[in-house]
């Protein structure tokens, strides 16, 4: 019988391997880390799941922090402009933000206990050969170990050479968290970015910051102090950045009390974004197909790097589906196939981080103001920013985004119901306003 | 601010807490072991969860194996009479089995996630006075440390003063197991009864049985073997148990390699089932109220312990939210009140739990001969028969029977519409069969 071999437990790997699990086809993933060791290891990210990885995660019956208390009903925008401003929306399908260290190993639990192989072993480019021996198409979802190096970068869809931004992600104390759960952004014009969010951990819920500063800017510098030399330094710089740059954050905090959580409970660093080829060739007339961070890497800046990674092995899992039942080989022109169809999946979450990394055009800016003032342009623009499908054509032209300000604008159908129905017109005033 | 103390992580304790702390009540769970003690510790039991019980799941969001392919959808009873006969029907709302020691550390994760508190903590009678000058109340949902002692046995509902079955529980091997997920339940008269399941644990789905004999019989004897002295041949009693008392079963067993899993996957032994008293006084006017196991043992025949103690732990939660709201004192009235609505939700359970320890009537027998003969009313008796509340007044009385087989024997309307829209009537017959 078929069996497909994945290399690399994260999300991409798993959405994967639950996918084909429930399509009836065996599967086994090979995880260089016991699900505990990830549990109780450091910080991976603080990536949000916007609503269509949500329904994927439906799909597979792994949505299991859905939860309505859990989940992130708000978005701010903070407009660091000369005329500052703010967007205040509402998302129309909330996303969820988990700690990878508790997602990951629980979807990897879900896994085996649904009959999935977990197997613990380092997998490099030797091994790899010799896994493909034993399955019907091995699939590569790790960046370690130097398999990454198998996928060619494509240069016209890898824009960046160096790393546009110096990050920095923590899940903080000393900062009271909004309610509900909700997003603070901050777009600092010639600095970068600065996130603030609320995350679910093993210890419940918790504030969590993103911040990424372009290079050689004053932001850069307060977050490029190393935790481990002096950790007390670094939360006073973290408490000069949202001093300066998160307002409506800093108003939360407790200074005495504010900093990184715990000693695993942050990231630094930076990576150059880039696309690979989605297949390579194997010894034997065998091919490998590659998967998530291994196929494409996005700037965190849109918060979409999950999103494409989930969005691709869903891809990946219908190509694979769709090959076995047809009975096709799993040669060249299957990896060339489906490397189109997951470029197709991921390729919006690309062009939107790409996008958000520079300075935006007039009529965005436009956009922005205009939702600043108007709530149901708010509510829809921050709803539709989640999922770059929806936005990008949006902000594909000024065109495009006076027709979406204005069909925005218009209150919709069902609410000018609602309102007849309490009698809003002039004819049937509640007396004290009536005359 | 109001909160709850409850001592005990088991499944009562998990599911009140989880209740509160969707109503927005603060929870302090106190639990003996740490959730990783209970994942890699022996066996808890082998329980099914029913429709009732799922629902509730639902209603809490910790519907984590509710995933199609592992769901209980079909049960067959094996009736071992002079005359032997089988019923095999399909569950309207499929049954779910997850080990406990992958089913309550699970819990206690979203628990905590969602806000809730987990304190590693044994409570004896002491301890208990201490917490309850934490907590606005104390819920007892453990029979650990004494403390159900606190809450006197009642008599008149406690029917039994010695264990009516000698009980055996095991993760099985070398059986292999139907397609899909079912039940066989073998009912063999003047020695007990033998199930056969298919249990969710952490290395998948494997096969379960639960063996309850009546004291005195060959099948105690052969069930009675203490498995620490001789694995081998408690593997080889198991065998001929399945030989002798579960022949739908047997077939499936590769008897070189069948028996008990692995050391902590069995137990042994049995219990006297007794209804207690739901709440006890404490010192300075408070009182402590009890749930689950603490409260209501039902010998686990009918497979309906844990799905009683949920259904009571959600009338408390509903009876702490509505006192909370109604401002009311947690005092010997709440406690006399809130006593009647557990027990209202847990009785059915309880019933039908000894009724299925008795021969069964002389109505029941013909229920189960029809059903043998009749898809339509095997349909309906197995999925009824996992809901105490349904299937007690169907077997209340011969004349409810027999109303219940007549009803059952009808086709349903939507069915026999499907039938008219494939046009099967004699006007319209496919040409093959017309005439």
């Amino acid at each position: 019988m078929a069996s497909i071999g994945i290399v690399g437990a994260g999300t991409a790997g798993l959405h994967l391997g639950l996918k084909l699990l429930a399509q009836g086809i065996p599967v086994t993933l090979y995880s260089e880390q016991e699900p505990d060791a990830v549990r109780t290891g450091r910080l991976l990210n603080t990536v949000t799941h916007h609503a269509p990885t949500r329904a994927r995660e439906r799909e597979v019956w792994v949505d299991f922090w859905g939860v309505p208390e859990l989940a992130m009903k708000r978005l701010s925008i903070h407009v660091h402009a000369p005329q500052p401003f703010s967007v205040q929306g509402r998302l129309s399908d909330p996303s969820l933000c988990v700690d990878y260290r508790v997602y990951q190993p629980r979807l990897a639990e879900a896994f085996v206990e649904r009959g999935g192989r977990l197997e613990i072993l380092p997998v490099d480019a030797v091994m790899l050969e010799k896994l493909a021996s034993r399955h019907t198409l091995m699939v590569v979802a790790t960046g370690r170990n130097g398999l990454t190096g198998l996928f060619p970068r494509i240069p016209e869809l890898s824009p960046h050479t160096k790393p546009p931004r110096v990050l920095f992600a923590a899940l903080l104390e000393g900062l009271r968290m909004p309610q509900p759960t909700s997003m603070h952004t901050n777009l600092i014009p010639g600095q970068g970015e600065v996130f603030e969010s609320q995350i679910i951990t093993r210890h419940g819920r918790v504030p969590s910051t993103l911040i990424e500063a372009i290079p050689g800017t004053e932001l850069a510098a307060l977050i490029s102090r190393k935790r481990d030399d002096d950790p007390a330094a670094l939360d006073a710089s973290l408490l000069e950045v949202m001093r300066r740059f998160a307002p409506a954050t800093y108003e939360r905090i407790d200074p005495t009390e504010f900093g990184v959580r715990g000693p695993l409970d942050f990231l630094q660093g930076g990576f150059t974004p880039a696309v690979r080829r989605a297949w390579a060739p194997l010894g034997e007339g065998r091919f490998v197909m590659a998967v998530g961070d291994t196929h494409v890497t996005n700037d965190p800046v849109a918060g979409q790097g999950a999103n494409g990674a989930s969005a691709s092995a869903f891809a990946l899992a219908h190509a694979i589906t769709d090959a076995l039942l047809a009975e096709r080989p799993f040669d060249e022109a299957f990896c060339r196939d489906t490397d189109a169809r997951m470029w197709a999946a991921v390729a919006p979450t690309t062009h939107w981080s790409n996008a958000l990394l520079e300075p935006p055009p007039a009529h965005l800016i436009d956009l922005l103001v205009t939702a600043s003032r108007d709530t149901f342009v708010a509510d829809a623009f921050v709803s539709d920013m989640m999922i770059p499908e929806r936005i990008l054509p949006i902000c594909a032209s000024p065109e495009a985004t006076a027709a979406y300000i204005s069909e925005a604008r218009t209150p919709r159908a069902d609410l000018l119901a609602a309102s007849g129905a309490l009698g809003w017109d002039t004819g049937t005033r509640i007396r004290p306003l009536a005359g």
